[in-house]
Protein backbone atom coordinates (compact mmCIF):
# COMPACT_ATOMS: atom_id res chain seq x y z
CA UNK A 1 0.00 0.00 0.00
CA UNK A 2 0.93 3.62 -0.75
CA UNK A 3 2.84 4.92 2.31
CA UNK A 4 0.00 8.25 2.63
CA UNK A 5 -2.67 5.66 2.14
CA UNK A 6 -1.12 3.72 5.06
CA UNK A 7 -0.84 6.38 7.17
CA UNK A 8 -4.32 7.61 6.76
CA UNK A 9 -5.48 3.86 7.59
CA UNK A 10 -3.65 3.74 10.62
CA UNK A 11 -5.29 7.12 11.61
CA UNK A 12 -8.71 6.08 11.39
CA UNK A 13 -7.73 2.69 12.83
CA UNK A 14 -6.16 4.49 16.25
CA UNK A 15 -8.77 6.88 16.23
CA UNK A 16 -11.56 5.07 16.21
CA UNK A 17 -10.34 3.03 19.33
CA UNK A 18 -8.77 6.31 21.06
CA UNK A 19 -11.60 6.55 23.57
CA UNK A 20 -9.56 9.42 25.25
CA UNK A 21 -8.25 11.81 22.39
CA UNK A 22 -11.78 11.19 20.41
CA UNK A 23 -14.70 11.32 22.86
CA UNK A 24 -12.85 12.58 26.55
CA UNK A 25 -10.86 15.21 25.23
CA UNK A 26 -12.86 15.70 21.59
CA UNK A 27 -10.06 16.12 19.39
CA UNK A 28 -10.21 16.11 15.78
CA UNK A 29 -7.73 13.70 13.87
CA UNK A 30 -7.07 16.84 11.24
CA UNK A 31 -4.46 14.48 9.02
CA UNK A 32 -2.29 11.58 9.39
CA UNK A 33 0.39 11.12 7.24
CA UNK A 34 3.99 9.41 7.29
CA UNK A 35 5.83 10.71 10.39
CA UNK A 36 3.77 13.44 10.73
CA UNK A 37 -0.20 14.54 11.88
CA UNK A 38 -2.45 17.08 12.78
CA UNK A 39 -4.98 17.16 15.10
CA UNK A 40 -7.53 20.34 16.66
CA UNK A 41 -9.50 20.41 20.00
CA UNK A 42 -11.38 24.01 21.80
CA UNK A 43 -11.04 24.51 25.22
CA UNK A 44 -14.17 23.59 27.27
CA UNK A 45 -15.21 24.80 30.60
CA UNK A 46 -14.73 21.16 31.52
CA UNK A 47 -10.42 22.06 30.92
CA UNK A 48 -10.20 24.96 32.93
CA UNK A 49 -8.09 25.03 35.90
CA UNK A 50 -7.60 27.27 39.03
CA UNK A 51 -6.49 29.72 37.69
CA UNK A 52 -9.28 30.10 34.72
CA UNK A 53 -6.61 29.08 31.55
CA UNK A 54 -6.80 25.76 30.07
CA UNK A 55 -5.10 23.36 31.79
CA UNK A 56 -1.56 22.16 30.78
CA UNK A 57 -1.89 18.68 30.77
CA UNK A 58 -4.52 19.16 28.40
CA UNK A 59 -2.55 20.88 25.94
CA UNK A 60 -0.13 18.25 26.57
CA UNK A 61 -2.38 15.73 26.02
CA UNK A 62 -3.22 17.34 22.32
CA UNK A 63 0.01 17.06 21.43
CA UNK A 64 0.77 14.17 22.94
CA UNK A 65 -2.03 12.43 21.15
CA UNK A 66 -1.01 14.51 17.79
CA UNK A 67 3.03 12.56 18.45
CA UNK A 68 1.11 9.39 18.91
CA UNK A 69 -0.56 9.51 15.15
CA UNK A 70 2.99 10.66 13.51
CA UNK A 71 4.83 8.16 15.35
CA UNK A 72 2.81 5.17 14.85
CA UNK A 73 1.60 6.16 10.80
CA UNK A 74 4.13 3.78 9.38
CA UNK A 75 2.02 0.94 11.09
CA UNK A 76 4.70 -0.03 13.35
CA UNK A 77 3.00 -0.01 16.69
CA UNK A 78 4.98 2.78 18.53
CA UNK A 79 4.94 4.06 22.03
CA UNK A 80 5.73 7.41 23.65
CA UNK A 81 9.25 6.78 25.87
CA UNK A 82 9.25 10.38 27.25
CA UNK A 83 8.05 14.44 25.92
CA UNK A 84 8.94 17.26 27.30
CA UNK A 85 7.11 20.61 26.84
CA UNK A 86 7.20 24.48 27.05
CA UNK A 87 4.09 26.71 27.72
CA UNK A 88 4.73 29.72 25.78
CA UNK A 89 0.98 31.10 26.03
CA UNK A 90 -2.42 30.45 28.20
CA UNK A 91 -5.03 28.81 25.92
CA UNK A 92 -8.31 30.68 27.69
CA UNK A 93 -12.14 29.33 27.26
CA UNK A 94 -13.04 28.99 23.15
CA UNK A 95 -9.82 29.30 22.01
CA UNK A 96 -9.03 26.88 19.24
CA UNK A 97 -6.12 24.68 19.23
CA UNK A 98 -4.39 23.01 16.46
CA UNK A 99 -1.04 20.79 16.91
CA UNK A 100 0.77 19.84 13.76
CA UNK A 101 4.11 18.26 14.04
CA UNK A 102 6.73 15.70 12.24
CA UNK A 103 8.97 13.27 12.72
CA UNK A 104 12.97 14.90 12.97
CA UNK A 105 14.66 11.36 12.95
CA UNK A 106 13.96 7.99 13.11
CA UNK A 107 17.02 5.65 14.07
CA UNK A 108 16.26 1.84 14.73
CA UNK A 109 13.47 1.70 16.65
CA UNK A 110 13.75 5.06 18.37
CA UNK A 111 12.62 8.52 16.96
CA UNK A 112 12.04 12.01 18.07
CA UNK A 113 9.20 14.25 16.82
CA UNK A 114 8.64 18.26 17.41
CA UNK A 115 5.36 19.40 18.12
CA UNK A 116 3.80 22.80 17.80
CA UNK A 117 0.38 23.96 19.60
CA UNK A 118 -0.83 27.50 17.85
CA UNK A 119 -4.06 28.99 18.95
CA UNK A 120 -6.94 30.67 16.04
CA UNK A 121 -4.74 33.58 15.89
CA UNK A 122 -1.85 31.59 14.82
CA UNK A 123 -0.01 31.85 18.04
CA UNK A 124 2.39 29.30 19.32
CA UNK A 125 1.03 28.48 22.65
CA UNK A 126 3.51 25.27 23.73
CA UNK A 127 6.25 23.16 21.69
CA UNK A 128 6.28 19.48 22.37
CA UNK A 129 9.15 17.15 21.68
CA UNK A 130 8.35 13.58 21.89
CA UNK A 131 10.78 10.28 22.25
CA UNK A 132 9.14 7.24 20.60
CA UNK A 133 10.29 3.58 20.64
CA UNK A 134 8.65 1.01 18.34
CA UNK A 135 7.67 -2.07 19.83
CA UNK A 136 6.00 -5.45 18.93
CA UNK A 137 3.32 -5.72 15.99
CA UNK A 138 1.36 -3.63 13.74
CA UNK A 139 -1.54 -0.90 14.11
CA UNK A 140 -3.16 -2.33 11.42
CA UNK B 1 -0.55 32.37 59.12
CA UNK B 2 1.59 28.84 59.82
CA UNK B 3 2.73 27.81 56.77
CA UNK B 4 1.00 24.43 56.91
CA UNK B 5 -2.19 26.02 57.15
CA UNK B 6 -1.70 27.83 54.25
CA UNK B 7 -0.81 25.76 51.74
CA UNK B 8 -3.86 23.31 52.62
CA UNK B 9 -5.73 26.18 52.06
CA UNK B 10 -4.57 27.32 49.04
CA UNK B 11 -4.89 24.00 48.01
CA UNK B 12 -8.80 23.85 49.11
CA UNK B 13 -9.27 27.34 47.26
CA UNK B 14 -7.34 25.94 43.96
CA UNK B 15 -9.45 22.57 44.26
CA UNK B 16 -12.93 23.94 44.49
CA UNK B 17 -11.74 26.27 41.09
CA UNK B 18 -10.27 23.23 39.15
CA UNK B 19 -12.63 22.21 37.07
CA UNK B 20 -9.95 20.12 35.21
CA UNK B 21 -8.86 17.94 37.55
CA UNK B 22 -11.89 17.84 40.33
CA UNK B 23 -14.37 17.14 37.80
CA UNK B 24 -13.01 16.74 34.22
CA UNK B 25 -10.47 14.13 35.53
CA UNK B 26 -11.56 13.35 38.75
CA UNK B 27 -8.43 13.67 40.62
CA UNK B 28 -8.59 13.55 44.26
CA UNK B 29 -6.26 16.47 46.14
CA UNK B 30 -4.71 14.11 49.12
CA UNK B 31 -2.19 16.52 50.56
CA UNK B 32 -1.11 20.53 49.94
CA UNK B 33 1.58 21.46 52.04
CA UNK B 34 4.53 24.43 51.95
CA UNK B 35 6.57 22.88 48.49
CA UNK B 36 4.51 19.47 48.21
CA UNK B 37 1.87 17.76 47.10
CA UNK B 38 -0.15 14.71 46.23
CA UNK B 39 -3.46 13.52 44.35
CA UNK B 40 -4.91 10.39 43.13
CA UNK B 41 -7.03 9.17 40.36
CA UNK B 42 -8.50 6.42 39.18
CA UNK B 43 -8.34 5.22 35.27
CA UNK B 44 -11.17 4.93 33.96
CA UNK B 45 -12.44 4.03 30.12
CA UNK B 46 -13.10 7.18 29.05
CA UNK B 47 -9.18 7.54 29.61
CA UNK B 48 -7.78 4.97 27.45
CA UNK B 49 -6.10 5.10 23.76
CA UNK B 50 -6.07 3.05 20.76
CA UNK B 51 -3.61 1.02 22.47
CA UNK B 52 -5.92 0.02 25.11
CA UNK B 53 -4.25 1.30 27.75
CA UNK B 54 -4.08 5.41 29.53
CA UNK B 55 -3.32 8.16 27.40
CA UNK B 56 -0.04 9.62 28.33
CA UNK B 57 -1.26 13.21 28.67
CA UNK B 58 -3.35 11.89 31.23
CA UNK B 59 -1.12 10.47 33.62
CA UNK B 60 1.05 13.60 32.33
CA UNK B 61 -1.98 16.15 33.96
CA UNK B 62 -2.23 14.40 37.24
CA UNK B 63 1.20 15.19 37.28
CA UNK B 64 1.35 18.82 35.97
CA UNK B 65 -1.80 19.15 38.59
CA UNK B 66 0.05 18.35 41.32
CA UNK B 67 3.10 20.05 40.49
CA UNK B 68 0.59 22.91 40.46
CA UNK B 69 -1.00 22.65 44.16
CA UNK B 70 3.00 22.22 44.95
CA UNK B 71 3.98 25.23 43.83
CA UNK B 72 1.29 27.66 44.34
CA UNK B 73 0.81 26.22 47.92
CA UNK B 74 3.17 29.57 49.44
CA UNK B 75 -0.17 31.40 48.04
CA UNK B 76 2.32 33.25 45.00
CA UNK B 77 0.62 32.67 42.17
CA UNK B 78 3.01 30.14 39.97
CA UNK B 79 2.44 28.84 36.66
CA UNK B 80 4.55 25.90 34.67
CA UNK B 81 7.09 27.15 32.14
CA UNK B 82 7.83 24.04 31.17
CA UNK B 83 8.02 20.29 31.64
CA UNK B 84 9.36 16.80 31.25
CA UNK B 85 8.04 13.64 31.66
CA UNK B 86 9.18 10.00 31.40
CA UNK B 87 7.05 7.11 30.95
CA UNK B 88 8.02 3.91 33.31
CA UNK B 89 5.30 1.49 32.87
CA UNK B 90 1.79 1.53 30.87
CA UNK B 91 -1.35 2.06 33.19
CA UNK B 92 -4.46 0.26 32.55
CA UNK B 93 -8.24 0.42 33.18
CA UNK B 94 -8.61 0.36 36.83
CA UNK B 95 -5.26 1.12 37.83
CA UNK B 96 -5.49 3.60 40.70
CA UNK B 97 -2.65 6.30 40.13
CA UNK B 98 -1.31 8.24 43.10
CA UNK B 99 1.53 11.25 42.58
CA UNK B 100 3.69 12.95 45.15
CA UNK B 101 6.26 15.63 44.53
CA UNK B 102 8.20 18.47 46.18
CA UNK B 103 10.19 21.53 45.48
CA UNK B 104 13.68 20.59 44.65
CA UNK B 105 14.35 24.24 44.33
CA UNK B 106 13.17 27.93 44.59
CA UNK B 107 15.16 30.39 43.77
CA UNK B 108 13.83 34.02 42.84
CA UNK B 109 10.50 33.70 41.14
CA UNK B 110 11.59 30.49 39.65
CA UNK B 111 11.17 26.90 41.00
CA UNK B 112 11.77 23.19 39.84
CA UNK B 113 9.50 20.04 41.36
CA UNK B 114 9.89 16.66 40.83
CA UNK B 115 6.95 14.83 41.22
CA UNK B 116 6.58 10.44 40.92
CA UNK B 117 3.22 8.79 39.67
CA UNK B 118 2.83 5.18 40.64
CA UNK B 119 0.40 2.76 40.81
CA UNK B 120 -1.66 0.93 43.65
CA UNK B 121 1.13 -1.80 43.81
CA UNK B 122 4.01 0.70 44.67
CA UNK B 123 5.16 0.76 40.54
CA UNK B 124 6.52 3.62 39.36
CA UNK B 125 4.65 4.53 36.16
CA UNK B 126 6.15 7.73 35.31
CA UNK B 127 8.45 10.73 36.23
CA UNK B 128 7.82 14.64 35.76
CA UNK B 129 9.81 17.41 36.33
CA UNK B 130 8.42 20.88 35.99
CA UNK B 131 9.43 24.44 36.35
CA UNK B 132 7.77 27.10 37.76
CA UNK B 133 7.86 30.92 37.41
CA UNK B 134 6.08 33.07 39.79
CA UNK B 135 3.58 35.94 38.23
CA UNK B 136 1.95 38.67 40.22
CA UNK B 137 -0.78 38.17 42.88
CA UNK B 138 -1.60 35.17 45.50
CA UNK B 139 -3.85 32.33 45.22
CA UNK B 140 -6.10 33.34 48.49
CA UNK C 1 22.70 48.14 10.71
CA UNK C 2 21.57 45.59 8.44
CA UNK C 3 20.55 42.14 11.01
CA UNK C 4 23.08 39.50 8.84
CA UNK C 5 25.81 42.20 9.27
CA UNK C 6 24.73 42.60 12.64
CA UNK C 7 24.76 38.57 13.58
CA UNK C 8 28.46 38.31 11.79
CA UNK C 9 29.43 41.26 13.80
CA UNK C 10 28.17 39.82 16.66
CA UNK C 11 29.57 36.40 16.23
CA UNK C 12 32.89 37.76 15.65
CA UNK C 13 32.88 39.57 18.97
CA UNK C 14 31.93 36.76 21.08
CA UNK C 15 33.76 34.48 19.55
CA UNK C 16 36.61 36.68 20.16
CA UNK C 17 36.33 36.41 24.36
CA UNK C 18 35.12 32.68 24.07
CA UNK C 19 38.29 31.10 25.15
CA UNK C 20 36.05 27.69 26.06
CA UNK C 21 34.87 27.27 22.31
CA UNK C 22 37.90 28.98 20.50
CA UNK C 23 41.11 27.69 22.72
CA UNK C 24 40.06 24.99 25.00
CA UNK C 25 37.52 22.84 22.99
CA UNK C 26 39.09 24.29 19.02
CA UNK C 27 35.76 25.16 17.74
CA UNK C 28 35.17 26.53 14.45
CA UNK C 29 32.11 29.37 14.13
CA UNK C 30 31.18 28.72 10.97
CA UNK C 31 28.33 30.80 10.57
CA UNK C 32 25.99 33.50 13.10
CA UNK C 33 23.09 34.84 10.79
CA UNK C 34 20.23 36.67 12.51
CA UNK C 35 18.48 33.83 14.93
CA UNK C 36 20.78 30.99 13.71
CA UNK C 37 24.14 29.63 13.65
CA UNK C 38 27.05 26.94 12.74
CA UNK C 39 29.98 25.29 14.28
CA UNK C 40 32.25 22.79 13.90
CA UNK C 41 34.60 20.64 15.92
CA UNK C 42 36.81 17.82 15.40
CA UNK C 43 36.76 14.69 18.27
CA UNK C 44 40.04 15.12 19.55
CA UNK C 45 41.82 12.49 21.74
CA UNK C 46 41.42 14.50 25.14
CA UNK C 47 37.81 14.33 23.82
CA UNK C 48 37.42 10.55 24.69
CA UNK C 49 36.01 8.94 27.62
CA UNK C 50 36.64 5.65 29.30
CA UNK C 51 34.45 3.79 26.66
CA UNK C 52 36.76 5.31 24.29
CA UNK C 53 34.17 7.86 22.32
CA UNK C 54 33.51 11.27 22.48
CA UNK C 55 32.37 12.14 26.06
CA UNK C 56 29.05 13.61 25.70
CA UNK C 57 28.88 16.52 27.96
CA UNK C 58 31.75 18.25 25.13
CA UNK C 59 28.91 16.80 22.34
CA UNK C 60 26.40 18.78 24.20
CA UNK C 61 28.98 21.84 24.73
CA UNK C 62 29.48 22.05 21.01
CA UNK C 63 25.38 22.12 20.64
CA UNK C 64 25.36 24.65 23.47
CA UNK C 65 27.74 27.36 22.38
CA UNK C 66 26.55 27.18 18.68
CA UNK C 67 22.96 27.81 20.57
CA UNK C 68 24.51 30.60 22.59
CA UNK C 69 25.70 32.54 19.01
CA UNK C 70 22.50 31.82 17.90
CA UNK C 71 20.54 33.21 20.55
CA UNK C 72 22.78 36.41 20.80
CA UNK C 73 22.67 37.15 16.82
CA UNK C 74 20.68 39.83 17.32
CA UNK C 75 22.78 41.51 19.64
CA UNK C 76 20.44 41.14 22.83
CA UNK C 77 22.85 39.50 25.84
CA UNK C 78 21.33 36.08 26.10
CA UNK C 79 21.85 33.27 28.74
CA UNK C 80 20.68 29.85 28.53
CA UNK C 81 18.27 28.84 31.30
CA UNK C 82 17.82 25.08 30.34
CA UNK C 83 18.00 22.65 27.52
CA UNK C 84 17.70 19.12 26.96
CA UNK C 85 19.85 16.89 24.55
CA UNK C 86 18.89 13.36 23.13
CA UNK C 87 22.33 11.26 22.26
CA UNK C 88 21.82 9.29 19.10
CA UNK C 89 24.85 7.69 17.48
CA UNK C 90 28.70 7.76 19.48
CA UNK C 91 30.98 10.36 17.88
CA UNK C 92 34.79 8.43 17.46
CA UNK C 93 37.99 10.03 17.17
CA UNK C 94 38.70 12.05 14.26
CA UNK C 95 35.14 12.54 13.68
CA UNK C 96 34.28 16.25 12.14
CA UNK C 97 31.08 17.25 14.35
CA UNK C 98 29.13 19.85 12.51
CA UNK C 99 26.30 21.81 14.56
CA UNK C 100 23.53 23.80 12.72
CA UNK C 101 20.42 25.55 14.87
CA UNK C 102 17.93 27.93 14.22
CA UNK C 103 15.34 30.12 16.66
CA UNK C 104 11.76 27.85 16.69
CA UNK C 105 10.32 31.02 18.89
CA UNK C 106 11.44 34.18 20.63
CA UNK C 107 8.49 35.80 22.58
CA UNK C 108 9.32 38.79 24.55
CA UNK C 109 12.82 37.71 26.65
CA UNK C 110 12.34 34.15 26.17
CA UNK C 111 13.37 31.72 23.22
CA UNK C 112 13.54 28.27 21.92
CA UNK C 113 16.28 27.00 19.60
CA UNK C 114 16.91 23.81 17.90
CA UNK C 115 20.68 22.26 17.19
CA UNK C 116 21.63 19.23 15.59
CA UNK C 117 24.65 17.98 15.87
CA UNK C 118 26.28 15.68 12.45
CA UNK C 119 29.22 13.84 11.55
CA UNK C 120 31.17 13.60 8.31
CA UNK C 121 29.07 11.26 6.74
CA UNK C 122 25.65 13.28 7.45
CA UNK C 123 24.54 11.17 10.57
CA UNK C 124 22.56 12.53 13.02
CA UNK C 125 24.88 12.55 16.27
CA UNK C 126 22.60 14.09 18.76
CA UNK C 127 19.57 16.54 18.69
CA UNK C 128 19.78 19.78 21.00
CA UNK C 129 16.73 22.02 22.28
CA UNK C 130 17.76 25.13 24.44
CA UNK C 131 15.58 27.61 26.15
CA UNK C 132 17.07 31.22 26.52
CA UNK C 133 16.37 34.50 28.47
CA UNK C 134 17.57 38.08 27.23
CA UNK C 135 19.35 39.71 30.15
CA UNK C 136 20.20 43.67 29.83
CA UNK C 137 22.74 44.93 28.07
CA UNK C 138 24.09 44.21 24.25
CA UNK C 139 26.81 42.18 23.18
CA UNK C 140 28.42 44.90 20.67
CA UNK D 1 32.32 -8.57 45.51
CA UNK D 2 30.72 -6.33 48.09
CA UNK D 3 28.86 -4.23 45.80
CA UNK D 4 30.15 -0.93 47.60
CA UNK D 5 33.90 -2.44 46.66
CA UNK D 6 32.63 -2.83 42.83
CA UNK D 7 31.45 -0.02 42.35
CA UNK D 8 34.49 1.53 43.45
CA UNK D 9 36.45 -0.45 41.62
CA UNK D 10 34.17 0.35 38.49
CA UNK D 11 34.96 3.75 39.30
CA UNK D 12 38.52 3.80 39.17
CA UNK D 13 38.93 1.41 36.10
CA UNK D 14 37.04 4.11 34.35
CA UNK D 15 38.37 6.95 35.43
CA UNK D 16 41.85 5.95 34.13
CA UNK D 17 40.57 5.32 30.67
CA UNK D 18 38.70 8.76 30.90
CA UNK D 19 40.77 11.36 29.30
CA UNK D 20 37.72 13.60 28.92
CA UNK D 21 37.31 13.73 32.59
CA UNK D 22 40.61 12.85 34.04
CA UNK D 23 42.72 15.38 31.64
CA UNK D 24 41.18 17.67 29.64
CA UNK D 25 38.29 18.80 32.49
CA UNK D 26 40.48 17.89 35.20
CA UNK D 27 37.84 16.25 37.13
CA UNK D 28 38.49 14.39 40.30
CA UNK D 29 36.47 11.76 41.33
CA UNK D 30 35.24 12.05 45.05
CA UNK D 31 33.32 9.23 45.10
CA UNK D 32 31.74 5.87 42.93
CA UNK D 33 29.01 4.00 44.81
CA UNK D 34 26.37 1.38 44.21
CA UNK D 35 23.87 4.35 42.23
CA UNK D 36 25.69 7.06 43.26
CA UNK D 37 28.69 9.58 42.27
CA UNK D 38 30.31 12.45 43.34
CA UNK D 39 32.72 14.41 40.74
CA UNK D 40 34.49 17.77 41.50
CA UNK D 41 36.14 20.58 39.27
CA UNK D 42 37.90 23.93 39.31
CA UNK D 43 36.47 26.75 36.75
CA UNK D 44 39.48 27.81 34.60
CA UNK D 45 40.53 30.44 32.68
CA UNK D 46 40.13 27.84 29.55
CA UNK D 47 36.56 27.37 30.61
CA UNK D 48 34.93 30.58 30.49
CA UNK D 49 32.77 31.80 27.64
CA UNK D 50 31.99 35.59 25.93
CA UNK D 51 30.52 36.48 29.13
CA UNK D 52 33.15 35.75 31.20
CA UNK D 53 31.30 32.98 33.22
CA UNK D 54 31.64 29.25 33.17
CA UNK D 55 30.68 27.91 29.80
CA UNK D 56 27.48 26.05 30.38
CA UNK D 57 28.66 23.51 28.63
CA UNK D 58 31.30 22.47 30.63
CA UNK D 59 29.19 22.56 33.98
CA UNK D 60 26.81 19.65 32.00
CA UNK D 61 29.91 18.21 31.25
CA UNK D 62 30.94 17.54 34.64
CA UNK D 63 27.40 16.37 35.27
CA UNK D 64 27.23 13.79 32.71
CA UNK D 65 30.21 12.62 33.94
CA UNK D 66 29.37 12.30 37.16
CA UNK D 67 25.95 10.52 35.71
CA UNK D 68 28.23 8.00 33.91
CA UNK D 69 29.57 6.58 36.83
CA UNK D 70 26.52 6.44 39.06
CA UNK D 71 24.88 4.32 36.14
CA UNK D 72 27.74 2.16 35.17
CA UNK D 73 29.04 1.88 39.08
CA UNK D 74 27.21 -1.43 38.75
CA UNK D 75 29.74 -2.98 36.28
CA UNK D 76 27.12 -3.15 33.57
CA UNK D 77 28.15 -1.12 30.29
CA UNK D 78 25.41 1.64 30.48
CA UNK D 79 24.82 4.80 28.35
CA UNK D 80 23.40 7.94 28.27
CA UNK D 81 20.03 8.38 26.06
CA UNK D 82 18.84 11.79 26.75
CA UNK D 83 19.11 14.44 28.95
CA UNK D 84 18.45 17.41 30.39
CA UNK D 85 19.79 20.86 32.60
CA UNK D 86 18.79 23.87 34.52
CA UNK D 87 20.59 26.58 34.71
CA UNK D 88 20.00 27.98 37.86
CA UNK D 89 23.35 30.30 38.87
CA UNK D 90 26.36 31.22 36.82
CA UNK D 91 29.76 30.17 37.87
CA UNK D 92 32.70 32.12 37.38
CA UNK D 93 36.68 31.65 37.64
CA UNK D 94 37.96 30.18 40.38
CA UNK D 95 34.61 28.19 42.02
CA UNK D 96 34.86 25.03 42.87
CA UNK D 97 32.00 22.84 41.26
CA UNK D 98 30.63 19.71 42.90
CA UNK D 99 28.26 17.30 41.40
CA UNK D 100 26.68 14.75 43.37
CA UNK D 101 23.57 12.60 42.35
CA UNK D 102 22.02 9.16 42.27
CA UNK D 103 19.54 6.13 40.70
CA UNK D 104 16.34 7.84 41.17
CA UNK D 105 14.66 4.44 38.95
CA UNK D 106 16.50 1.31 37.69
CA UNK D 107 13.83 -0.91 35.12
CA UNK D 108 15.19 -3.38 33.04
CA UNK D 109 18.04 -1.79 30.79
CA UNK D 110 16.75 1.68 31.08
CA UNK D 111 17.87 4.45 34.45
CA UNK D 112 17.00 7.81 35.14
CA UNK D 113 19.61 9.78 37.56
CA UNK D 114 19.28 13.45 38.76
CA UNK D 115 22.29 15.27 39.66
CA UNK D 116 22.80 18.71 41.20
CA UNK D 117 26.07 20.48 40.67
CA UNK D 118 26.74 23.49 43.80
CA UNK D 119 29.63 25.93 44.18
CA UNK D 120 31.92 26.23 47.50
CA UNK D 121 29.11 28.62 49.06
CA UNK D 122 26.75 25.28 48.84
CA UNK D 123 24.42 27.57 46.45
CA UNK D 124 23.05 24.86 43.46
CA UNK D 125 24.42 25.98 40.36
CA UNK D 126 22.37 23.36 37.95
CA UNK D 127 20.29 20.11 38.32
CA UNK D 128 20.59 18.10 35.80
CA UNK D 129 18.74 14.75 34.95
CA UNK D 130 20.00 11.53 32.76
CA UNK D 131 18.41 8.57 31.32
CA UNK D 132 20.72 5.36 30.94
CA UNK D 133 20.92 2.42 28.38
CA UNK D 134 22.27 -0.49 29.26
CA UNK D 135 24.47 -2.07 25.96
CA UNK D 136 26.21 -5.37 26.04
CA UNK D 137 29.33 -6.18 28.08
CA UNK D 138 30.92 -5.35 31.61
CA UNK D 139 32.81 -1.92 33.04
CA UNK D 140 35.60 -4.39 34.60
Amino acid sequence: MDPRQLAARVGEKMYAADRASKDFMQMELVSCEPGSASMRMVVREAMLNGHDICHGGLIFTLADSTFAYACNSRNHATVASGCSIEFLKPAHLGDVLTCEGAEQILQGRHGLYDMKVSNQRGEVVALFRGKSTQVSGTVL
